[in-house]
Protein backbone atom coordinates (compact mmCIF):
# COMPACT_ATOMS: atom_id res chain seq x y z
CA UNK A 1 0.00 0.00 0.00
CA UNK A 2 1.53 3.02 -0.94
CA UNK A 3 1.47 5.72 1.41
CA UNK A 4 3.41 8.58 0.05
CA UNK A 5 1.21 10.81 -1.25
CA UNK A 6 2.97 10.78 -4.11
CA UNK A 7 1.53 14.52 -5.60
CA UNK A 8 1.27 13.22 -9.70
CA UNK A 9 -0.33 9.72 -8.40
CA UNK A 10 -2.46 11.63 -5.90
CA UNK A 11 -3.63 14.58 -8.27
CA UNK A 12 -7.41 13.23 -7.48
CA UNK A 13 -7.16 13.69 -3.64
CA UNK A 14 -4.59 16.89 -3.19
CA UNK A 15 -5.19 20.30 -2.16
CA UNK A 16 -3.37 23.39 -2.98
CA UNK A 17 -2.97 26.38 -0.67
CA UNK A 18 -4.28 29.70 -2.58
CA UNK A 19 -4.19 31.89 0.75
CA UNK A 20 -3.78 31.60 4.06
CA UNK A 21 -3.89 33.82 7.18
CA UNK A 22 -3.71 33.59 10.95
CA UNK A 23 -7.09 33.88 12.72
CA UNK A 24 -6.56 32.87 16.46
CA UNK A 25 -2.85 33.33 17.99
CA UNK A 26 -2.98 32.49 21.79
CA UNK A 27 -0.87 31.34 24.73
CA UNK A 28 -1.44 27.81 23.50
CA UNK A 29 -3.33 27.47 20.36
CA UNK A 30 -2.25 28.96 16.75
CA UNK A 31 -5.08 28.98 14.15
CA UNK A 32 -5.00 29.34 10.71
CA UNK A 33 -7.46 29.27 7.77
CA UNK A 34 -6.34 28.74 4.41
CA UNK A 35 -8.07 28.75 1.00
CA UNK A 36 -7.22 25.78 -0.97
CA UNK A 37 -7.93 24.55 -4.13
CA UNK A 38 -9.64 21.13 -4.37
CA UNK A 39 -8.68 18.50 -6.83
CA UNK A 40 -12.08 19.32 -9.13
CA UNK A 41 -10.45 22.71 -9.34
CA UNK A 42 -13.47 24.37 -7.06
CA UNK A 43 -11.92 26.10 -3.66
CA UNK A 44 -12.74 25.26 -0.03
CA UNK A 45 -11.54 26.56 3.70
CA UNK A 46 -9.11 24.74 5.78
CA UNK A 47 -9.32 25.46 9.55
CA UNK A 48 -6.62 24.31 11.45
CA UNK A 49 -3.74 24.51 14.48
CA UNK A 50 -0.22 25.19 14.07
CA UNK A 51 1.65 22.94 16.29
CA UNK A 52 5.74 22.40 17.05
CA UNK A 53 4.92 18.35 18.37
CA UNK A 54 5.31 16.53 21.38
CA UNK A 55 6.62 13.52 22.49
CA UNK A 56 5.22 11.11 25.15
CA UNK A 57 7.22 8.51 27.21
CA UNK A 58 6.57 4.48 28.27
CA UNK A 59 8.30 4.95 31.60
CA UNK A 60 9.14 0.81 32.74
CA UNK A 61 10.27 0.32 36.40
CA UNK A 62 12.55 -2.27 36.59
CA UNK A 63 9.64 -4.75 38.43
CA UNK A 64 8.15 -4.04 35.12
CA UNK A 65 5.47 -1.36 36.35
CA UNK A 66 4.94 1.75 34.78
CA UNK A 67 4.97 5.34 35.25
CA UNK A 68 1.98 7.36 34.38
CA UNK A 69 0.11 10.65 35.81
CA UNK A 70 -3.70 11.59 36.92
CA UNK A 71 -3.94 15.07 35.52
CA UNK A 72 -7.00 17.11 35.16
CA UNK A 73 -7.47 18.22 31.74
CA UNK A 74 -9.81 20.98 31.76
CA UNK A 75 -11.58 20.56 27.76
CA UNK A 76 -13.11 17.67 29.53
CA UNK A 77 -13.33 18.79 33.05
CA UNK A 78 -11.98 15.13 34.45
CA UNK A 79 -8.49 13.61 35.74
CA UNK A 80 -7.09 11.45 32.93
CA UNK A 81 -4.56 8.59 33.16
CA UNK A 82 -1.51 9.56 30.63
CA UNK A 83 1.94 8.50 30.36
CA UNK A 84 4.36 11.45 30.73
CA UNK A 85 4.22 14.04 27.52
CA UNK A 86 5.40 17.09 26.64
CA UNK A 87 5.68 19.48 24.23
CA UNK A 88 9.11 20.18 22.00
CA UNK A 89 10.97 23.77 23.36
CA UNK A 90 11.65 25.32 19.39
CA UNK A 91 14.32 23.92 18.52
CA UNK A 92 14.67 20.90 20.65
CA UNK A 93 15.35 17.45 19.75
CA UNK A 94 12.27 15.01 19.91
CA UNK A 95 14.85 13.00 22.37
CA UNK A 96 15.82 15.97 24.93
CA UNK A 97 12.34 16.61 25.05
CA UNK A 98 11.34 13.31 26.54
CA UNK A 99 14.61 12.95 28.71
CA UNK A 100 13.51 16.36 29.94
CA UNK A 101 9.62 15.34 30.64
CA UNK A 102 10.48 12.40 32.09
CA UNK A 103 12.37 14.17 34.64
CA UNK A 104 10.35 16.91 35.38
CA UNK A 105 7.19 15.45 35.71
CA UNK A 106 7.75 12.04 37.15
CA UNK A 107 11.47 12.24 38.42
CA UNK A 108 12.67 9.89 36.72
CA UNK A 109 15.88 9.76 34.50
CA UNK A 110 16.42 6.35 32.00
CA UNK A 111 19.69 4.01 30.80
CA UNK A 112 17.94 2.77 27.95
CA UNK A 113 15.57 5.15 25.59
CA UNK A 114 14.08 3.45 22.52
CA UNK A 115 12.35 5.14 19.79
CA UNK A 116 8.45 3.41 19.91
CA UNK A 117 7.32 5.05 16.18
CA UNK A 118 5.34 8.41 15.64
CA UNK A 119 1.60 9.16 15.36
CA UNK A 120 -0.54 12.25 14.64
CA UNK A 121 -2.78 13.02 16.54
CA UNK A 122 -5.96 14.83 14.67
CA UNK A 123 -4.97 15.17 10.88
CA UNK A 124 -8.04 16.96 10.40
CA UNK A 125 -7.70 19.75 12.28
CA UNK A 126 -4.12 20.12 13.72
CA UNK A 127 -0.27 19.18 12.27
CA UNK A 128 1.15 18.16 15.70
CA UNK A 129 2.59 14.70 15.91
CA UNK A 130 4.02 12.97 18.92
CA UNK A 131 6.90 10.61 18.99
CA UNK A 132 6.64 7.74 21.60
CA UNK A 133 9.64 6.56 23.39
CA UNK A 134 10.39 3.84 25.70
CA UNK A 135 12.51 4.55 28.73
CA UNK A 136 13.88 1.85 30.50
CA UNK A 137 16.54 0.81 33.56
CA UNK A 138 15.00 4.10 35.65
CA UNK A 139 16.85 5.60 38.61
CA UNK A 140 14.77 8.19 40.73
CA UNK A 141 16.29 11.41 40.72
CA UNK A 142 13.48 13.70 42.09
CA UNK A 143 10.49 15.82 39.63
CA UNK A 144 10.65 19.36 39.45
CA UNK A 145 7.05 20.34 38.27
CA UNK A 146 6.65 23.69 36.14
CA UNK A 147 4.65 26.10 37.50
CA UNK A 148 0.91 25.35 37.28
CA UNK A 149 1.48 22.47 36.92
CA UNK A 150 -0.46 19.89 38.66
CA UNK A 151 -0.07 16.15 38.86
CA UNK A 152 -0.05 12.50 40.99
CA UNK A 153 2.77 10.19 39.81
CA UNK A 154 1.37 6.60 40.09
CA UNK A 155 2.73 3.44 38.69
CA UNK A 156 0.34 0.58 37.07
CA UNK A 157 1.10 -2.91 36.06
CA UNK A 158 0.54 -3.23 32.23
CA UNK A 159 -2.33 -5.99 32.67
CA UNK A 160 -3.81 -3.10 34.86
CA UNK A 161 -3.53 -0.47 32.34
CA UNK A 162 -4.78 -3.46 29.76
CA UNK A 163 -8.03 -3.95 31.76
CA UNK A 164 -8.75 0.07 32.53
CA UNK A 165 -8.58 0.20 29.01
CA UNK A 166 -11.30 -2.69 28.42
CA UNK A 167 -13.80 -0.81 31.27
CA UNK A 168 -13.76 2.07 29.59
CA UNK A 169 -11.08 3.93 32.15
CA UNK A 170 -8.28 4.45 29.78
CA UNK A 171 -9.80 6.83 27.09
CA UNK A 172 -6.51 9.36 26.18
CA UNK A 173 -5.88 8.22 22.37
CA UNK A 174 -1.78 9.23 23.09
CA UNK A 175 -1.99 6.70 25.95
CA UNK A 176 -4.40 3.96 24.43
CA UNK A 177 -2.00 4.10 21.15
CA UNK A 178 0.99 3.92 23.15
CA UNK A 179 0.02 1.25 25.81
CA UNK A 180 -1.05 -1.18 22.91
CA UNK A 181 1.90 -0.49 20.84
CA UNK A 182 4.18 -1.55 24.39
CA UNK A 183 2.21 -4.32 24.78
CA UNK A 184 2.20 -5.53 21.24
CA UNK A 185 6.01 -5.16 21.44
CA UNK A 186 6.22 -7.30 25.08
CA UNK A 187 3.93 -10.25 23.22
CA UNK A 188 5.91 -10.18 19.65
CA UNK A 189 9.33 -10.31 21.83
CA UNK A 190 7.95 -13.67 24.22
CA UNK B 1 -6.85 2.47 39.56
CA UNK B 2 -9.44 5.10 40.50
CA UNK B 3 -9.81 7.29 36.92
CA UNK B 4 -13.36 8.92 38.10
CA UNK B 5 -11.95 12.45 38.86
CA UNK B 6 -13.69 12.81 42.13
CA UNK B 7 -13.95 16.47 42.44
CA UNK B 8 -13.47 15.65 46.66
CA UNK B 9 -10.38 12.94 46.03
CA UNK B 10 -8.96 15.25 43.53
CA UNK B 11 -8.98 18.73 45.24
CA UNK B 12 -5.45 18.68 44.65
CA UNK B 13 -5.92 18.44 40.97
CA UNK B 14 -9.07 20.01 39.39
CA UNK B 15 -9.23 23.30 37.75
CA UNK B 16 -12.20 25.57 38.07
CA UNK B 17 -14.00 27.58 35.93
CA UNK B 18 -13.66 31.23 36.25
CA UNK B 19 -14.62 32.92 33.06
CA UNK B 20 -14.81 31.74 29.88
CA UNK B 21 -15.03 33.46 26.22
CA UNK B 22 -15.24 32.50 22.35
CA UNK B 23 -12.23 33.56 20.81
CA UNK B 24 -12.83 32.28 17.22
CA UNK B 25 -15.74 30.83 15.94
CA UNK B 26 -15.10 29.39 12.26
CA UNK B 27 -16.49 27.09 9.87
CA UNK B 28 -14.86 24.21 11.42
CA UNK B 29 -13.32 24.97 14.60
CA UNK B 30 -14.82 26.77 17.49
CA UNK B 31 -12.53 28.22 20.40
CA UNK B 32 -12.88 29.23 24.04
CA UNK B 33 -10.26 31.14 26.17
CA UNK B 34 -10.96 30.24 29.57
CA UNK B 35 -9.40 31.85 33.08
CA UNK B 36 -9.22 28.49 35.55
CA UNK B 37 -8.45 28.71 38.70
CA UNK B 38 -5.56 26.22 40.06
CA UNK B 39 -5.27 23.81 42.51
CA UNK B 40 -3.23 26.38 44.44
CA UNK B 41 -5.55 29.38 44.18
CA UNK B 42 -3.80 30.86 41.36
CA UNK B 43 -5.63 31.77 38.04
CA UNK B 44 -4.36 30.62 34.29
CA UNK B 45 -5.91 30.75 31.32
CA UNK B 46 -7.22 27.60 29.23
CA UNK B 47 -7.55 27.72 25.32
CA UNK B 48 -9.46 24.99 23.53
CA UNK B 49 -11.63 23.60 20.96
CA UNK B 50 -15.69 22.95 21.33
CA UNK B 51 -16.01 19.97 19.29
CA UNK B 52 -19.43 17.55 19.15
CA UNK B 53 -17.68 14.49 18.79
CA UNK B 54 -17.02 11.64 15.97
CA UNK B 55 -17.13 8.40 15.45
CA UNK B 56 -14.85 5.78 13.55
CA UNK B 57 -15.53 2.59 11.73
CA UNK B 58 -13.45 -0.39 11.02
CA UNK B 59 -14.94 -2.01 8.10
CA UNK B 60 -14.47 -5.98 8.14
CA UNK B 61 -15.29 -7.63 4.58
CA UNK B 62 -16.17 -11.55 4.78
CA UNK B 63 -12.89 -12.82 3.98
CA UNK B 64 -11.13 -10.62 6.42
CA UNK B 65 -10.15 -7.55 4.78
CA UNK B 66 -10.50 -4.16 6.59
CA UNK B 67 -12.10 -1.29 4.29
CA UNK B 68 -9.79 1.78 4.42
CA UNK B 69 -9.85 5.14 2.80
CA UNK B 70 -6.44 6.89 1.19
CA UNK B 71 -7.38 10.83 2.02
CA UNK B 72 -5.50 13.90 1.41
CA UNK B 73 -5.33 16.07 4.78
CA UNK B 74 -4.21 19.38 4.59
CA UNK B 75 -2.76 20.43 8.00
CA UNK B 76 -0.22 17.63 7.29
CA UNK B 77 0.34 18.45 3.06
CA UNK B 78 -0.27 14.84 2.75
CA UNK B 79 -2.34 11.48 2.14
CA UNK B 80 -3.28 8.99 5.35
CA UNK B 81 -4.12 5.62 5.36
CA UNK B 82 -7.35 5.79 7.64
CA UNK B 83 -10.63 4.21 8.72
CA UNK B 84 -13.70 5.82 7.70
CA UNK B 85 -14.84 7.89 10.27
CA UNK B 86 -17.21 11.48 10.41
CA UNK B 87 -18.75 13.92 12.98
CA UNK B 88 -21.82 13.57 14.41
CA UNK B 89 -25.22 15.44 13.14
CA UNK B 90 -25.82 17.84 16.01
CA UNK B 91 -28.59 15.55 17.65
CA UNK B 92 -27.44 12.57 16.12
CA UNK B 93 -26.43 9.53 17.83
CA UNK B 94 -23.27 7.64 17.37
CA UNK B 95 -24.31 4.31 15.93
CA UNK B 96 -26.36 6.37 13.11
CA UNK B 97 -23.43 8.37 12.35
CA UNK B 98 -21.12 5.39 12.15
CA UNK B 99 -23.35 3.42 9.62
CA UNK B 100 -24.22 7.31 7.75
CA UNK B 101 -20.73 7.63 7.34
CA UNK B 102 -19.87 3.94 6.39
CA UNK B 103 -22.25 4.03 3.90
CA UNK B 104 -22.03 7.71 2.80
CA UNK B 105 -18.07 6.88 2.47
CA UNK B 106 -17.33 3.55 1.45
CA UNK B 107 -20.59 2.49 -0.13
CA UNK B 108 -20.71 -0.32 2.04
CA UNK B 109 -23.90 -1.55 5.11
CA UNK B 110 -22.87 -3.84 7.70
CA UNK B 111 -24.79 -6.55 9.14
CA UNK B 112 -23.25 -6.54 12.39
CA UNK B 113 -22.62 -3.05 14.53
CA UNK B 114 -20.42 -3.72 17.47
CA UNK B 115 -19.33 -0.67 20.04
CA UNK B 116 -15.40 -1.26 20.35
CA UNK B 117 -14.45 1.85 22.82
CA UNK B 118 -13.99 5.59 23.39
CA UNK B 119 -10.73 7.85 22.76
CA UNK B 120 -10.70 11.26 23.59
CA UNK B 121 -8.05 12.74 20.88
CA UNK B 122 -6.34 15.34 22.26
CA UNK B 123 -7.31 15.89 25.73
CA UNK B 124 -4.62 18.84 26.56
CA UNK B 125 -6.97 21.17 24.23
CA UNK B 126 -10.20 19.76 22.54
CA UNK B 127 -13.03 18.26 23.80
CA UNK B 128 -13.24 15.79 21.05
CA UNK B 129 -14.39 12.03 21.49
CA UNK B 130 -14.19 9.21 19.18
CA UNK B 131 -16.83 5.90 19.27
CA UNK B 132 -14.82 3.53 17.72
CA UNK B 133 -16.97 0.96 16.03
CA UNK B 134 -16.60 -2.50 14.23
CA UNK B 135 -18.73 -3.47 11.45
CA UNK B 136 -19.10 -6.41 9.71
CA UNK B 137 -21.58 -8.39 7.53
CA UNK B 138 -20.75 -5.59 4.54
CA UNK B 139 -22.81 -5.11 1.54
CA UNK B 140 -22.20 -2.60 -0.68
CA UNK B 141 -24.95 -0.31 -2.00
CA UNK B 142 -22.47 2.43 -3.28
CA UNK B 143 -21.19 5.63 -1.94
CA UNK B 144 -22.27 9.16 -2.11
CA UNK B 145 -19.62 11.30 -0.97
CA UNK B 146 -20.02 14.80 0.50
CA UNK B 147 -19.46 17.85 -1.75
CA UNK B 148 -15.66 18.62 -1.76
CA UNK B 149 -14.98 15.46 -0.22
CA UNK B 150 -11.94 13.46 -2.36
CA UNK B 151 -11.25 10.18 -1.17
CA UNK B 152 -10.23 6.39 -2.22
CA UNK B 153 -11.33 2.92 -0.95
CA UNK B 154 -8.94 0.57 -0.54
CA UNK B 155 -8.85 -2.67 1.39
CA UNK B 156 -5.94 -4.22 3.30
CA UNK B 157 -5.32 -7.13 5.57
CA UNK B 158 -5.01 -6.83 9.33
CA UNK B 159 -1.36 -7.85 8.93
CA UNK B 160 -0.45 -5.50 5.78
CA UNK B 161 -2.03 -2.62 8.31
CA UNK B 162 0.78 -4.35 11.30
CA UNK B 163 3.63 -3.92 8.60
CA UNK B 164 2.69 -0.61 7.17
CA UNK B 165 2.04 0.21 11.12
CA UNK B 166 5.71 -1.09 11.81
CA UNK B 167 7.15 0.82 8.93
CA UNK B 168 6.04 4.14 10.58
CA UNK B 169 3.31 4.51 7.39
CA UNK B 170 0.43 4.29 9.17
CA UNK B 171 0.54 7.41 11.41
CA UNK B 172 -3.00 8.64 11.68
CA UNK B 173 -3.77 8.07 15.83
CA UNK B 174 -7.36 7.58 15.72
CA UNK B 175 -6.58 4.63 12.86
CA UNK B 176 -3.82 2.79 14.77
CA UNK B 177 -5.93 2.79 17.91
CA UNK B 178 -8.75 1.18 16.40
CA UNK B 179 -6.36 -0.97 14.40
CA UNK B 180 -4.45 -2.17 17.77
CA UNK B 181 -7.39 -2.73 19.54
CA UNK B 182 -9.34 -4.72 16.67
CA UNK B 183 -5.98 -6.95 16.56
CA UNK B 184 -6.11 -7.28 20.05
CA UNK B 185 -9.79 -8.89 20.14
CA UNK B 186 -8.58 -10.74 17.46
CA UNK B 187 -5.71 -12.29 19.55
CA UNK B 188 -8.56 -12.95 22.13
CA UNK B 189 -10.56 -14.54 20.10
CA UNK B 190 -8.05 -16.95 19.25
Amino acid sequence: MDNDGDRTNDAHLVETKVASEAVFDGKLLHVRRDTVRLPDGSLATREYIVHGGAVLIVPVLPDGRLVVERQFRYPLDRVFIEFPAGKLDPGEAELVTAQRELREETGYEAGTWTFLGTIHTLISYTNEKIDLYLAEGLTHVGARLDDGEFLEVVTMRVDEMLAALDRGELTDAKTVTALLLYARRLALQR
